[in-house]
C-alpha cells in the first residue's frame, strides 16, 4: 500500500508561513524565505519547465521527493490560497495557475463538492467531501506503487499525524526566525510519541531531516 | 569579549519541557525524553563524577560544549526548578543539589537580592537583580577567554535573542513530539531574521545544528 509522506519547509521557530496571510500573499510576511533554498535547484527548475540550475545535495533531495510522489493530498485552504471568503467559492480555481508543479492527481479535502479540474502537465484537482480516510484511499489508489504526499496545510498535517496515518516526514529546516504565522506542529495535543531519524542531509541553506513515524 | 552561546535540547514540535511542570517534575510530562540522548555519554558521565559511557559523535559535541563555557546565565525559574510559590523564596536553594554540573559561576537573573551560594565542584550561583545586560557583563568578566552559555529557560533565551545579544546557538533536535509544554521560540515577536548554519552533526538519537546569529 502506498505510504503517506510529508515534505515541508519549516522555520527554526516552527512556522510554515509567516503572519498576515492574504490571497495575494498566501505565505504571509517573510514566508517566501522558507522556499528560497529550492528556487535555484535544477530539479525544481525542470519541474517548472526551465533548464539550468544547481545540482547539489539539496537538488538530490528534491529530485527524490518529486520522483516518489504518485498522488498528493491537500487541504482546501492550500488549494484556494489562504483563508478568506474565496476559500469556499465553488468556482474559484485556486492559486496554482494553469500548470501546477504537482504533475499527479491532487486530492483536495473540502466541504463543497465540485467537478474535477484538469490542468496542464498531468496535474488534476479532485475534490473529496467525505473525509480524510476517503481522500487517502482515493489518493493511494491513484498513486499505485508510489507514495502519497501530504502537501499541507498545517491542520491537515496535524490531522494525519494524530490519526496515525503519516508514515514518513522530511522536514526542511530553514535557518530563519519568522516570529509568527502558521505553526506546523501546533495542535498535536496528546500526540506524545517517538519518531525514528531515518537520515539527515545538510547544506548551508537548509537541513533536511527525514523521520519515520512508528505505528 | 566572551561570546554568548546557547546549547539546548528541543523536541521536533519546538518544546524544551513538557506540559504539567511541577517542582517534583520540572521538565513536565515527557520532558526527560529530551535529555535521554545525553545520559549515556562519556563526557556527561565524567561531568557527573562517573566513568565509562559512550564515545561517539554526540559525545564529541557535548565535550566541546562543556569545555567552552566559562560562565552560565540562568533565569530564576530554571534555578528554582519551575513555576510556583517557591520560585521567589530567598532561601530556597534551587533544585540543583550539592554538586551541580556547571563547574563555573552561574549568574541567576532574579528580582530578589540574595547572597552567592557556593556549591561543590566549582559551581557558584550569583544572583543579579539589575537586569540582563548587567548579568551578562558580570558573566563575561567571569568567563575570561571562554564563552558565556545561556542555560535557559525559554523566556531568558527569547530576551537574549530579541536584544540581539546571542552570538551562537546549537539546537539538539530530538526526534519526539511532546504535544505541549514550554516552547523555546514562542515570543520572538518581530524578530524575523536570518541565521547562518555553522555546522550540523547527526546521529540516530539527535540532530545537532549550530547557528550563528548575525548582528
Amino acid at each position: 500500500m502506498a505510504r503517506l509522506t510529508l515534505d515541508i519547509s519549516m522555520s527554526l521557530d516552527g512556522f510554515i508561513a509567516g503572519p498576515n496571510r492574504t490571497v495575494e500573499q498566501p505565505l504571509g510576511d517573510g514566508g517566501e524565505r522558507l522556499h528560497e533554498w529550492i528556487f535555484g535547484l535544477a530539479s525544481f527548475r525542470e519541474r517548472h519547465g526551465r533548464s539550468g540550475g544547481d545540482r547539489n545535495a539539496d537538488d538530490e533531495v528534491v529530485r527524490e521527493t518529486l520522483d516518489t510522489a504518485g498522488a498528493v493530498l491537500m487541504g482546501r485552504r492550500m488549494f484556494s490560497g489562504g483563508e478568506g471568503p474565496w476559500e469556499d467559492d465553488p468556482v474559484a480555481d485556486g492559486w496554482w495557475g494553469d500548470d501546477p508543479p504537482f504533475r499527479v492527481p491532487v486530492f483536495v479535502l473540502t466541504h463543497h463538492a465540485r467537478e474535477t479540474v484538469a490542468k496542464q502537465g498531468g496535474t488534476s484537482f479532485i475534490f473529496v467531501t467525505d473525509g480524510l480516510e476517503s481522500a487517502l484511499a482515493q489518493a493511494r489508489e491513484a498513486a499505485g506503487d508510489k507514495d502519497v504526499s501530504v502537501a499541507g496545510g498545517a491542520s491537515l498535517v496535524q490531522q494525519c499525524i494524530e490519526a496515525g496515518l503519516l508514515n514518513e516526514m522530511q522536514i526542511h529546516l530553514v535557518p530563519v526566525f519568522l516570529g509568527g504565522g502558521v505553526r506546523l506542529f501546533d495542535q498535536l495535543g496528546d500526540t506524545r510519541r517517538d519518531l525514528e531519524v531515518e537520515r539527515a542531509i545538510h547544506s548551508p541553506a537548509v537541513s533536511h531531516v527525514k523521520y519515520r513515524l512508528p505505528k
